[in-house]
């Protein structure tokens, strides 16, 4: 009976219909297509994603070290890039050139947003079956065109490369920050910082200069390409490290967790500043150089720039980390864990969005504030958060990364703007060996003057030996590929990128071996059975030099600061804010501190997440920390925990 | 030291720079500025869903339940688009005409792909500081526009309509499919399918022939502008139910378990239905109507498309799921987590990819293959894994839902087409009413006929009452916003949602209350204490009638398939092949059967995932139906477990 009154419905209606031309129709299908290719772009990507998984899991299964996923990812990718670019067909764009209509009023210096295009119009269109309507059709803009006649931008598997930036980078970044072995990261925080930092800015500038000089000796087609800012440029994207293999291959092997921090430490740090101090050389580039000659103001100002994003961005992340930690704090949101899954997946990504607003880098905020919810957080979370939360960036870290080394190898072969320069890939092989080495040898020697065990020689050839290149890297030469010099970059990069996964990652076992780096050391982190344990370049441990001396007690005032001051405020720990505050702030101090804080027993939940603290945080150190050098003259140390049940909410 | 190096290459390199523009200047900028829009939209939606996240939890601190976390999206939504429209800036989108160039060649009947512009060229540019290099710009193709007068398009906190199918959508039916409450869902199987497909197809019919009456009454210029076929597409778009709020708090109030496995059931499978109907209804409108007749032809074409979509979807989904299982099964990838989580991810994302790369519909692949890797995936995960999926897509569901519910909101505001017609949004409501009722009264009747128990008055209202409409509905509506027709539709969809989202999902309570429908029922689903228990429209039950006794016969025959076929085969559920398959095919069972489902009990692995069965997977009901019935002549009923060790890797 329905079906009945369906077909007098259909009847009795479908005369009144009369729409659609010839040209919809076929817009319609091109739509459908153009979806479709996307689709199966991404459903190759899928698939090999799957491959990958695959095969990973039979390697793992019959214990294969000598390629890591990574790795497979990359290789995977250039056997169907070169598939897809030899087997697969082309799909052309159709064109035409375009002028203004006459008489068109416009006086801004940029190209307008939008072209309004009149078709078929005057244009010279067979007769086909049905006339053509005229109708006027959105054009937006795109870009430039800078070599006219390579007319066909094919863009088979390829992506828009700010996805990397912002799309798949933050999950790792953030994975990263989230999963930090904070305990042995702060222990080796000096030599962290001097090869993040310092060592990163020096393999930039090295590597940029003496690109520079190769660059010069070439033909001088290329070498007119190239100025210094571009060989800078190069040297500050190729130093970042990605040493995700040899580092899997560590936790394998159960290698020194100090060597691990160490290495792990720099890499995620080293891609924060190259990312920062590649904006920088960006920014000094289009904003100082319209004349030729140096300018004092504008390197000063690439160099602020520098300080101020960098700095601004870690201020946004760990700010927005710790929001999150009064938030899970002092609501009961916890009783629901997935609103409270919810809440710290959005206030993290809220870090990121914040920074790209306010024109920092979203990245580098994504990783402090990371840190700062694996340290704060992380305590007030629920068990089943905790739970959550780790797992889900984990999976998306996972997926995130073996995409991005899939996406290399495949672009290898799809991407159109590859200018192959056998001289320049050959050079950037050579000096970005020599920019890894500058980083580490002169460091390792200026830190083991002041380091007590200083980092023996072997650990120095296998931080050098952990230079891989890898996500950054790519990300941030792929980004910008207008000029024959940056798409020499790219093809640069990728190679040295897959050659160092491929080859470097393969061999890392070996290296160990080699260097006798001693392996299998206990899984549990707090059995530090082997000699090098004692590494605490922050904590004065007999005769510091005076510079050490400087450090530790900045450490130190850091560590009370932290134990003292913001696990109080931001945690559930002990001792609470009432114990630690001066007297006079004691009702702000009561109104801070939970119930949860004054009724727990004093080690209960210290103990829980012994290993996210601080090493400074060890109960010994702060004891030692006479509470006057906090809050001279303020602090009544005599203050007791008292009957006071001030719950919040 | 280091920084007197670095002081002296820059020094000595920078003179060599000289690059840029005025133009490329302005363009990065410009580039900039973008970005960091698209950033602040992404940051105000963030911002609405933690605003949300932390209400809700409020909400349920205070336990208030007169507004469900979707009404709040909605209402958040709507403050901030007002905020945004009454009380931002503009962002101007500067245009020009364009011609072609003269003598350009091109006769395809579609426009081109891309535009070269080059400018600034002819254009009267006032002269500014410096002077602008002509350069060629790309301009790539963005579709028709219909109203040339509307010369903004504002894009104000807007995203492309498709990221909904593509990637809102995706996430939300598949946990509807992985979370649903098989059980009772296949208990109520014959009343879930009629409500869904007979139902929703009723349904929109009613309403699109009702529409097009009323519009026929309206003033002419509306009139003329909608033919049947769009009256009929919003009849399909505004059909299908979304009741996410009613079955909130029928969880909360743990109502009757059948009541919300056919109000949850009815909903999933109605979007499904809804998705491929309003397709072919477009399919119908571009391909067939080209003159204005009825065809006959057209007409089964389009129900032929019907048909042949959704199932061939269902199909892609089916098998994807099925494919995971089997090699969840087969290796053993459960050793490692985390990759068994990424397969599972993946898998499940390449079902929606294929159907959409085969031009079948993704969202439907994606809830069947919910439905499989929820039967059969499930139970051969690790219990890491099966955590980890859950709750990712329980967050993803969450996170999408509340993001779709706080665009419509703010799309209220923010979109610029929409068409507000009080005359068309009056008959909007009425219609979308008498649809529901002729969707659940007279099926209700029909059902009833077959069913013991029948479906009560006091369920029949409420499943009416639960026709709340939401994200599908909506999603339709934005996908095609050309005409003033669809324009009207829109504005009338969001209208429709947000009004029964907020007041008919407040009322909920109330409602349960004033149709006396029993609460509290016990959370534990096997205790099944209310005198509705025992429905089970697809067991015969003394007098089903014919038709009952048929469909009874289909699902006896489906879940003895199930049980002796499907789940030894893809999972390690017990019977084993061994014993099921016929003698012949003993040597290919082995093969597909593990040693874990040789040595395992009786009941362990059954045991554990109860829930996850079907009611007709009951022990009593497998061991009633005679094997001949399914293997007729083949079956050797006495094959028992023999010492076969076949492990499988």
């Amino acid at each position: 009976m329905n079906r009945n009154v369906v077909f007098t419905f259909f009847l009795f209606c479908f005369v009144t219909i009369c729409r659609g031309s010839g040209t919809d129709i076929a817009l319609d299908a091109k739509a459908t297509l153009l979806h479709r290719i996307d689709s199966l772009n991404l459903l190759i990507y899928t698939c090999l994603l799957t491959l990958t998984v695959l095969t990973i899991w039979v390697f793992k299964h019959r214990r294969v070290s000598w390629l890591h996923e990574t790795g497979l990812a990359v290789i995977y990718g250039l056997i169907v890039g070169a598939i897809i670019r030899y087997a697969g067909s082309t799909n052309h764009i159709t064109h035409i050139n375009v002028n203004p209509e006459p008489g068109t009023t416009y006086n801004l210096s940029v190209p307008p947003d939008m072209l309004r295009f009149h078709f078929p119009a005057s244009l010279p269109i067979t007769p086909g079956d049905s006339p053509i309507a005229n109708k006027t059709y959105a054009y937006s803009f795109r870009g430039e065109i800078v070599n006219v006649e390579q007319n066909e931008i094919d863009l088979k598997a390829t992506f828009d490369p700010e996805i990397f930036f912002n799309i798949i980078l933050p999950p790792i970044i953030f994975h990263a920050g989230y999963c930090l072995k904070r305990k042995y990261f702060f222990r080796n925080l000096g030599a962290i910082l001097t090869f993040a930092m310092v060592g990163t800015a020096l393999s930039a500038l090295v590597i940029g200069a003496l690109m520079y000089g190769c660059v010069q000796l070439m033909p001088a087609s290329l070498a007119s390409s190239f100025t210094f800012l571009d060989t800078l440029y190069f040297g500050a994207l190729i130093s970042p490290t990605d040493p995700l293999t040899v580092l899997a291959i560590f936790s394998q092997l159960k290698v020194d967790v100090n060597l691990y921090a160490m290495i792990f430490g720099e890499s995620v740090l080293n891609d924060a500043v190259a990312l920062v101090l590649s904006g920088a050389i960006q920014n000094y580039e289009t904003r100082y150089s319209h004349d030729g000659g140096f300018e004092i103001s504008g390197f000063l100002g690439a160099i602020g720039d520098f300080i101020g994003i960098f700095s601004l961005s870690l201020l946004v992340g760990a700010l927005m980390g710790c929001l999150t930690a009064l938030m899970t704090k002092f609501t009961h949101v916890r009783d629901w864990p997935l609103l409270e899954s919810a809440l710290f997946v959005l206030m993290s990504y809220a870090a990121f969005l914040i920074a790209e607003v306010c024109e920092l880098t979203g990245v580098v905020a994504v990783l402090f504030c990371g840190i700062c919810q694996a340290h704060y957080t992380y305590n007030n979370l629920s068990s089943d958060s905790r739970n959550r939360t780790k797992q889900l960036f984990e999976l998306l870290n996972f997926l995130a990364e073996n995409f991005i080394f899939t996406y290399i190898g495949v672009s290898m072969f799809t991407f159109p703007k590859h200018h192959f320069d056998p001289w320049f890939i050959i050079a950037g092989f050579i000096t970005s060996m020599l920019g890894r080495a500058v980083n580490i040898y002169p460091l390792s020697f200026l830190l083991n003057l002041g380091r007590k065990p200083p980092i023996p020689v072997n650990f120095q050839h296998m931080l050098f030996f952990s230079g891989l290149r890898g996500a950054m890297s790519f990300a941030l030469a792929i980004r910008n590929t207008v000029s024959e010099a940056r798409q020499a970059m790219l093809t640069t990069t990728s190679m040295i990128v897959i050659a160092t996964v491929v080859l470097q990652g393969g061999a890392a076992t070996h290296a160990l071996d080699y260097l006798r780096i001693p392996t299998g050391q206990g899984s549990n982190e707090e059995s530090e059975a082997l000699p090098y344990r004692d590494v605490r370049s922050d904590t004065p441990r007999g005769g510091g030099d005076a510079g050490g001396g400087q450090k530790a007690r900045l450490a130190r005032v850091w560590g009370a600061l932290d134990s003292r001051l913001l696990k109080p405020l931001l945690t559930h720990a002990r001792p609470p804010l009432t114990e630690t505050l001066p007297a006079f702030m004691r009702p702000v101090a009561r109104l801070l501190t939970t119930t949860h804080q004054y009724t727990q027993g004093d080690n209960t939940l210290r103990r829980t997440d012994s290993d996210s603290d601080l090493c400074i945080d060890d109960p010994q150190i702060p004891s030692s920390i006479d509470p006057q050098q906090l809050w001279p003259g303020l602090v009544d140390t005599r203050i007791s925990v008292e009957g006071i049940t001030g719950s919040n909410i």
